[in-house]
C-alpha cells in the first residue's frame, strides 16, 4: 500500500442501501483504502451493513457525519462523483483518468475526499458546492447512472492503476476545506451584508460563494491572507464609515 | 458504442447471487456491452435476477448455456478473471491493463469470452482450461477478491477506457473456440488411446491438452492444418500398421 493511500477520504453521502455501503468499503478494501465516511446515512442501513456478515474492517471503522462540510473539514482538495448533467455546468468537469491523476497530485500534498452521492439523487447543489471539481466514469449516454459499489470501485481502480509512481510531495500545501469553508462564510456574510443575496436567495448564494472558493485551489498560506482580507471588508459592512470619520 | 463492442461476451460461470447477475448486467449497459451469458447459473437466482425491478434489456437478452465449452464456441479467445493463486501458475498471467489491450485487438478480429467464476470459488480447472489466459484485477494480497458485479464493472471500464481508438481487424481471423476445442478432444483422443492419459488421470490430461491447445492461439487457417493432422495421427492410433504392411 502507497502511503499516500492514507489520505484518501471515500465520502458516501445519505446513501440508502446497505449492500451498497458494504461493497464500497469492500471495494475500498480491495484497492487499500482505508478512510470511508459516511454523511447522514439512514440509520437502518448503515447499522444493517455493519452487522452483515463479512462486513470489513472498512465498514467498522468508518466515520459518520451531520454535513458535507464536517466530512471534508481536513481536506485540501475535494471531489465530487457524477453523471454529466445541466446543473455541473457550474463546476469543471475531469474525466476520470484525467481526474484521478489530479487527486494522486493531490493526494501528495494534503488529504482528498472523493464524493458519492445517494443511490437516487446523486449529489445535491448545496453537496456539490464544496467540490472543487466533477469527475465523470465514461458511461454512455443511454444508461449514464451507475450503481453505487460499481461506481466506487471503478474509481479506486484508476486511482490505484495510474499510481505505480507515487507522486512527489511538493513544496506547496493546498487550503484545507476547512479553510476555504471559513472564507466562503465570511464572504457569505459579506454578501448578505452588502445586500447581493436577496437577488439570488441565500442558499443559492451561499452554493455559489462556496464553488467560487473551490475553484480558486487555494494555497494554505493564501488562504490565511484571503481569510483576513475578508473578515476585515466583513467588518467594514457591519460598521459602515461615517462620512464626517 | 463501438462497433467492436458487440463482440464481447462477457461469461459469469455458476453466479448464485441474483443481485452480482443484475449488477453484472448493468455495468455492461452502463459501458454499453450487450451479450452477457450465463452458464448454468443457480436457477432461482437467474430467475430472481430477470424478473427484478429495473432489470436491464442486457439481463433479459441474456442466454443461458450448459458448459463453459458451449458458452465460448464462437469465440477467437477466451479471457479468465481470477484472484492469483497456485494453480493459475499453468496460465499465462496478464495485468488487467495489458489484458484488456490484447481483448481489444482480440476484438478486432472474432468475438472473445470474458469469463467470471462464482462468487465463492471462482473458476474451476476445468473451467481456467478453456481459458487462453487470465487476467488479474490489480488487489492487494491482504484482501485480493473482488465482489462480482464490481469485478465486472472495472474489467468493462478498462476495456472501455483504453479504447478510445478502435483497433484495426487485421488479415487474420482467430480460431474459434469450437475449432480449438475439435482438435482439444481429438487430440485426448489419442492421448488416450497412445497410453499416455492413465498415468494422468482423465479428466487432469483433457485440462492439459485444452491449455495446451489454447496457449497456442491459432489461427483459423492454422487451425484446419492441425485438425487435419490430428485426425490423421488419431486414426493410426486406432489402426496401427502391422510390421507386414
Amino acid at each position: 500500500m502507497k502511503p499516500w493511500f492514507d489520505q484518501l477520504r471515500v465520502v458516501l453521502v445519505r446513501s440508502r442501501n446497505p449492500l451498497n455501503i458494504g461493497a464500497a468499503a469492500r471495494a475500498m478494501s480491495n484497492f487499500g483504502f482505508q478512510n470511508l465516511r459516511l454523511v447522514t446515512p439512514w440509520e437502518p442501513s448503515y447499522l444493517g451493513a455493519r452487522s452483515a456478515v463479512g462486513a470489513s474492517e472498512v465498514l467498522l471503522k468508518a466515520e459518520v457525519y451531520g454535513s458535507v462540510a464536517e466530512a471534508v473539514a481536513d481536506c485540501g482538495l475535494v471531489v465530487g462523483t457524477s453523471a454529466v448533467g445541466e446543473r455541473e455546468l457550474q463546476h469543471p468537469l475531469q474525466a476520470l483518468e484525467q481526474g484521478a491523476e489530479i487527486m494522486r497530485q493531490g493526494l501528495a500534498k494534503a488529504p482528498v475526499a472523493l464524493l458519492f452521492g445517494s443511490e437516487k439523487f446523486g449529489l445535491s447543489n448545496e453537496d456539490l458546492s464544496h467540490c472543487h471539481w466533477l469527475m465523470r466514469i465514461p458511461t454512455r449516454d443511454a444508461h449514464i447512472s451507475m450503481n453505487l459499489g460499481q461506481a466506487v470501485a471503478v474509481c479506486l481502480y484508476e486511482l490505484v492503476r495510474g499510481g505505480a509512481n507515487a507522486p512527489q510531495a511538493s513544496g506547496q500545501t493546498a487550503a484545507s476545506a476547512e479553510e476555504a469553508e471559513r472564507i466562503t462564510q465570511v464572504l457569505f456574510e459579506a454578501l448578505c451584508e452588502s445586500g447581493y443575496v436577496p437577488s439570488l436567495g441565500e442558499p443559492a448564494a451561499l452554493e455559489k460563494a462556496r464553488r467560487l472558493l473551490r475553484r480558486m485551489n487555494l494555497e494554505q498560506s493564501d488562504a490565511v491572507v484571503l481569510l483576513g482580507m475578508m473578515r476585515q471588508i466583513l467588518w467594514r459592512t457591519k460598521h459602515p464609515k461615517h462620512e464626517d470619520d
